[in-house]
């Protein structure tokens, strides 16, 4: 299934986006895609009601905005430098294991909607990935088992204000968390559709140019090790988001580096998930 | 006022505890403390409650345990390096501006809970710390309009895994996040009570041990200042917490090292605001 959520920010409504295109409210059986519908076997319910010829639902309002196709999760949990050749362009070797960083749950947007730069940025950067949603409650898991902790996929673009990041006094945190730094979308995809997550493409453009073009099966470490790993340090829970690391091409890698500014286009994208484009607003 | 919550985990009701020693179950009229409480003006509407005799509440059950006293927050901010004398023991120099870093929420618990040893774990560490409750949707305010953003002050202990934190790679996050590492308690103080958040003791004890015994008048960034810094990184919601640092006296500090070890008491308080007492439980 393709889960989105459609209307305004925060009213968001959960909705199904079915084979045919047509995309269909499911507000009248759920409440939301949130923590509370995952933990409670949501997914397993709603294929059954799309199964059942989705009754009761309507389709979405033609023009409605696309939110995020989850509900603000828990936390998001970032993985940096999991692909070799962007290990290389951050200034860094290859970590002999995952690096984790968060971003502010409060950065969370959709991926239809504008980034924003923030306040004194020099240093706006773009980073494309594989975003995974937790399905259930994670805790010490083995990699062997990770898959069926995983509810689907997403694409994230992981902003980063490098300066923030790296020249302000420490912890990567502080360059991450920026209100719309996480924009997610189009849809989650359940993981029944996806069953090889490592053998796809992904990409981004700014103006139209091809700036980032990687692929999964370049991860230092893969989609389950990483569910795995994370498991072991703090407990993932419903609805909960990793973004599974950028490839090669952000902005700093450039010589001289290429910085997003206010009027940019900015698309993500990975194949078979989907994809996303912003338009880069200036500070208010 | 003192606000509470009582009952089990993951079922806590909103409770206030009255000059008189009494704690008043507050369910009657509000749902929960948390971010939806006060965005809505949830403190003055409390205030009024309380002003006007509690109507329609009751005394807490006997021996009920006390939960945190707020709902789970969005984010917990960490400030790290705040203490001049802890810096040093930590190993680093005085920061140049504030550091920031994140626990995962997954790891809130209440103040009156056990503390889990990780797996894998040989470095747990306790940190105490006056906490910042925010109170109010928080985005580049000004150092002198900052205390208007929070609702109030709690103490937690921002347990740490020194391995976890420094010795695997990267991001201190990573040893930050383990269940039940973000106690908060025993109460949310509200800011009207507390005019000086600069002029408090605050220390920990390990099985009866004074371990720290520092002075929030030592912070080397203020609340005020920390509130401002952080709103000009990412948008503080009403119910966060902020963790403003801890003073010298952590287990790392001691040639050799002090860690807790299972069967430990650890105990720790803010003056005026109230104590906490955790046992150290062995790893599942």
């Amino acid at each position: 299934m393709r889960l989105v959520r459609y209307g305004e920010p925060g009213y968001e409504e959960p909705a199904v986006l079915l084979d045919d295109g047509r995309a269909i409210d499911a507000s009248s059986e759920f409440r939301d895609f949130d923590e509370g519908f995952f933990a409670c076997a949501g997914l397993e319910s709603l294929q059954r009601w799309v199964d059942d010829g989705c009754t009761g639902g309507t389709v979405i309002p033609k023009g409605a905005r696309i939110g995020a196709p989850v509900a603000r999760p828990s936390k998001i949990v970032c993985v940096g430098k999991n692909y070799l050749e962007h290990a290389k362009e951050f200034g860094g070797e290859q970590p002999s294991e995952p690096v984790l960083f968060m971003k502010a749950t409060s950065a969370y947007v959709s991926g239809a909607d504008d980034v924003h730069v923030p306040r004194n940025s020099e240093k706006l950067d773009y980073e494309v990935e594989l975003a995974i949603v937790i399905g259930r409650t994670t805790s010490y898991v083995r990699e062997e088992d990770a898959r069926s902790y995983i509810a689907g996929y997403s694409v994230m673009c992981d902003y980063s204000e490098r300066a923030f990041q790296k020249e302000r006094s420490g912890q990567w945190v502080k360059g991450k968390s920026a209100d719309t730094f996480a924009p997610m979308g189009p849809c989650l995809l359940t993981i029944d559709e996806l069953p090889d997550p490592q053998a796809l493409r992904l990409w981004s453009k700014v103006n139209g140019d091809l700036r980032q073009s990687g692929w999964t099966g370049d991860m230092l470490f893969s989609v389950d090790y990483l569910v795995s790993y994370i498991s072991q340090f703090m407990t993932l829970l419903p609805g909960d988001v990793i973004a599974t690391g950028t490839p090669a091409g952000v902005g700093m890698g450039f010589d001289p580096p290429r910085f997003l500014q206010a009027g940019d286009l900015v698309e993500f994208g990975v194949e078979g998930i989907g994809s996303n484009m912003q338009r880069v607003i200036g500070c208010k």
